[in-house]
C-alpha cells in the first residue's frame, strides 16, 4: 500500500494541440459520399448550406490530413484542456490484474463530457459567419449543454429541442442548459408545422430524437441568422473529436507506455473516432498495433448486428442518405439508461473504418456495464456517466482475461463523462430493479427491411 | 481575443503537500479550550474516545506546526489532488476589471466538494484502529458522499443518517452514497432512541442536522467497533484541509503572483480555515500581507451577527462547549439554498482567529449570490455549488471595486464544490421564484437568549 503511485498524467496548457487530425487521406479508400435522397447523386456544399457555415462544410469534406484549431477556439477549450489521463490504480489492485489501465477522463468538461470539444469551434465557425442562434436538438441533455455553453462563450443565442419524455423526467439537464444561457422547449413543439402536426394527433406525445431534429432542423432552414448544429456522426465533429486522442499519445509517451488495446464505447461515434483516429493513425503508419475495440450496447448494436447501407440520419427520412452500419432509421431500440448510444446509425466515417477490418466492436448488456460502473466508483472515485460504463465493462473483461494469462497488457479508454445527472440509473441497478435490456436478435430485423433502396453503384 | 492566456496552474503529484499545517502555534494565543458541560473542566482525550480513535483526538489538540500526511492517505488524495488553480481570464473580461482572480476549484474530487479531504485520513486512521464502521449525519448529502467513498478506500463500513426532509426531496447525494457503498437512513429513524422518541410524536418529522447527529452519535457511542466522524468545525478537520491553501501558495508562486485579498464562503469554517491557514502563516511571518474575508450567507452570520460564547455544537446539546461565534445552538436559519452554510455556530479555531483580528467578514443575501454564480457559470464553464457562490459573489464586488478605483488586485477564492446536484436552486433563480431569505435583526435575538451560562474564567 505504501508505494507511492502515479494517479494522473497532466499535460501543460502550452501541450494542448493546436490541431485537428483527419483520418480520411491516410485510410487505404475514401468512404462513401453521402448521397441526396432524391437525386441519389453526392450532396454538394450548397445543400448543405441552409444548414451549417461554409467553415465547418469545408471541414466536412476536407481531405487535408490536419485542421488548425483556432486560437479563439484553443482559449476555449484550454478552461478545461488538456484533460487528465488517470492510471487506474485502484481498479487494478481491486481486480488483481497485471494489466494496466488508463482512461483519458473527458468529464472535467464544462458539460461533463466530451461534447463541448466540438461544440466550441461549431459555435465560434457560426459566430465567425455572422450567424445569431444555433438550434439544436438534445435527448438526456448532454449536447444542449454543451451547445449552450459554447454559444454563451461567443455571444450567440441557443434554442434546444428536447425529447418530451427527458424534458418531463430528467429536469436537472435542462436547468443546466439554462444556467449556460440557452433556452429549452419541449419536444414536441407549437413553435413548428413538424411538432405542432403531431400535437394535432397527441398533444402530450412524448416525443423522440427524430422528432426533435426536425423542429431544429425546420427553424433553422427558415432563418438566415439562425443555423444548426449537430453533436455525433458527421465528419467534422469526430475531426473536432481527435484531441482526446492527440492527447493521450503524448500523456502515454510521457510515461513510455504503448497501449496494446483501446476500448471506447459508441454511439454515434464522435467519443470513439476521437480517441482512437491518432492512434490509427499511428497504427497505419507501422508505429505502433493497438487493437481497437468498440462497444455498444446490446440493445443498439449497429457494428454487430446492424447492415451496411445507405439509410438516412434521422427517423423521419429528412437528411441525406449516409452509408454506416444502421438498424433502420426508424428502429427504435429498447429503453436503456445509456441514451447517448441509443442510435439507430453509426457514424459514416467510423462504420467505413469498421469495413477495412481496422478495429473490432463487441456489444455488453446494461446490467454488466453498471456492475463494472460501481466497481469503478468505489475504487477510483469517479462515477461514470451510463455511456462510458460500456468501456468499462469492455475494460474489465479485459484486465481478468489478463490476469488468467499473466499478460501485462496496457488498455487505454475513454471516461468520456461523469454521471452526476444520471444517478436515477444507479439506483435502478443497485435497488435491483434494473434488467438488461431486449437484444433478441428478432428485434433488428423489422426495422431493417424498412432501409431506402439505393441502387449499387449509385 | 487572440492572446493566449493560461487557464490553469497544475501542480504534479510530486508537489502535493506532505504535511498538514497547524496554525495553533503560530497564533499569537492559543484558543480557549471546549469544555465538559456537566463539570466545564476542558475535556480530556478519554471523554472523546467514544466517538474517535486516539489519533483523531490528538490531532484535535496537538500543538506541533505540522502533521504528517500518511502515505496511505496521500495515495488516495492523488486520485485527484493537486486540484486546479484556475485564472478566471473569462469572468475578468466580462467584469471589465483591472483585478486579477484566481479560483481554487475542489469540485473535481470524488464527492466534487472539499469535504474528502476530510474524509480520507479520518477513514484512514479509524482503519488502522481497529474500527469496522463510521457513522455520521448528513443534510443535502456533501459529507455523506465523501465519507462513503473514503469508506470504501479503506474497507470500512459507512451509515449515514440523513436529514428527512433532503432525504425526501433530494434523492440524487442519498444515491451517490449509495453508489460508493455507504448505507443512508432517513433521520428520524427506527434506528435509535433518539429517532424514536421523535418518531412516536410525529412519524413522518421533516428530521433536522441536530436530530442526525444525535442518531449517529447514539450508534457509535454503544458500539466498541463504531466510531464517528465529523465534516467540519473541529480543529482536526480544518487541520487536513490545509492541503487546500499550501497548494494554492504553490500554485501562485508558480505564476509570480501574491494574493492581496482572499475570500471563501463559511459554514462551519473547514473550506475557509483550510485555504487561508497558510496564507495566515505567511501573513504572520510578515512575508505577505492579503486581507482575508470570510463570507457568510445573510441568513445565518454567525461572524457578523452572533456573538463570542460557549456554546453546544449540536442542536439537542449533547456536545462539549466550544467557544465560538454562534447564533445559539437552538438557532433556525431561513431556509437557503446552500445548505452547508446553515450552522448556527462557527468553528472554534477560525473564531479565535477572526477574534484576534486576523481576519474579516461579511454577509450577502442568496440572490446576488446566484447572480454571480450564472455570471460565472457562463464565462468560466463551471457551475458552482450554493456555498461557493457567496465567495464568487464577494469576488466579483471586489473585483468591481477594482474596476472603479482602477487598482490591479490579486483576488484569490475557493471554490469549494461543484453544483451538479444542487440545479434545483439554479431554477428557482432563473425561474424569478428565488427570494433574499429573511435577515431581520430580531431573528438573531431570541436564540442567543437561551445560550448556556458558562461563569467567566471557566
Amino acid at each position: 500500500m505504501a508505494t507511492p503511485t502515479t494517479h494522473k498524467i497532466l499535460l501543460d496548457e502550452s501541450e494542448m494541440p493546436t490541431r485537428w487530425y483527419n483520418i480520411i487521406p491516410d485510410l487505404p479508400a475514401p468512404p462513401p459520399p453521402p448521397l441526396h435522397p432524391g437525386t441519389l447523386q453526392p450532396v454538394g456544399p450548397e445543400d448543405l448550406a441552409p444548414l451549417f457555415p461554409m467553415d465547418l462544410i469545408e471541414q466536412e469534406v476536407t481531405t487535408e490530413r490536419y485542421v488548425d484549431i483556432p486560437e479563439e477556439v484553443q482559449d476555449v477549450y484550454r478552461l478545461w484542456r488538456p484533460s487528465p489521463l488517470f492510471r487506474a490504480h485502484a481498479l487494478e489492485k481491486a481486480l488483481g490484474t497485471p494489466a494496466r489501465i488508463y482512461y483519458k477522463y473527458e468529464g472535467v468538461s464544462p458539460a461533463g463530457s466530451h461534447k463541448p470539444n466540438t461544440a466550441v469551434p461549431q459555435a465560434y465557425y457560426n459566430a465567425k459567419a455572422g450567424v445569431r442562434k444555433l438550434t439544436t436538438e438534445t435527448g438526456a441533455g448532454q449536447w444542449g449543454t454543451a451547445l449552450a455553453f459554447a454559444c454563451a462563450q461567443f455571444g450567440l443565442e441557443c434554442e434546444v429541442w428536447q425529447v418530451g419524455a427527458s424534458y418531463d423526467q430528467k429536469p436537472y439537464r435542462r436547468i443546466m442548459i439554462e444556467t449556460f444561457g440557452g433556452t429549452v422547449h419541449r419536444s414536441p413543439s407549437e413553435l413548428t408545422a413538424a411538432g405542432r402536426a403531431i400535437r394535432a394527433d397527441r398533444p402530450d406525445h412524448p416525443g423522440s430524437l427524430g422528432i426533435a431534429i426536425s423542429e431544429a432542423v425546420e427553424v433553422a432552414a427558415q432563418h438566415d441568422d439562425i443555423r444548426y448544429a449537430l453533436g455525433s456522426v458527421l465528419n467534422h465533429v469526430l475531426l473536432h473529436q481527435t484531441v482526446i486522442g492527440e492527447e493521450a499519445l503524448l500523456q502515454l509517451a510521457k510515461v513510455g507506455e504503448q497501449a496494446d488495446v483501446i476500448v471506447g464505447c459508441t454511439g454515434g461515434g464522435s467519443n470513439f473516432g476521437g480517441l482512437v483516429f491518432p492512434f490509427l493513425r499511428e497504427k497505419l503508419a507501422g508505429k505502433m498495433s493497438p487493437e481497437i475495440r468498440a462497444v455498444e450496447p446490446a440493445s443498439c448494436p449497429s457494428l454487430t448486428k446492424g447492415t451496411y447501407a445507405y439509410d438516412f440520419g434521422d427517423t423521419a427520412g429528412m437528411t441525406p442518405l449516409m452509408k454506416m452500419h444502421t438498424l433502420g432509421h426508424d428502429f427504435v431500440p429498447d429503453p436503456i439508461h445509456a441514451g447517448g448510444l441509443r442510435y439507430h446509425g453509426m457514424s459514416p466515417l467510423l462504420s467505413h473504418v469498421y469495413e477495412l477490418g481496422l478495429m473490432t466492436a463487441t456489444a455488453i448488456p446494461q446490467t454488466e456495464c453498471f456492475t463494472a460502473a460501481v466497481q469503478f466508483a468505489r475504487t477510483e472515485g469517479i462515477v461514470p456517466a451510463p455511456e462510458p460504463t460500456h468501456a468499462l465493462a469492455a475494460c474489465i473483461r479485459e484486465a481478468l482475461a489478463c490476469k488468467e494469462s499473466g499478460e501485462e497488457k496496457v488498455i487505454l479508454t475513454a471516461l468520456c463523462g461523469h454521471g452526476h445527472l444520471d444517478l436515477a440509473a444507479y439506483d435502478a441497478f443497485l435497488s435491483g430493479r434494473m434488467v438488461d435490456e431486449d437484444a433478441d436478435d428478432a428485434r433488428f430485423a423489422d426495422a431493417l427491411s424498412r432501409l431506402p433502396q439505393v441502387p449499387a453503384g449509385a
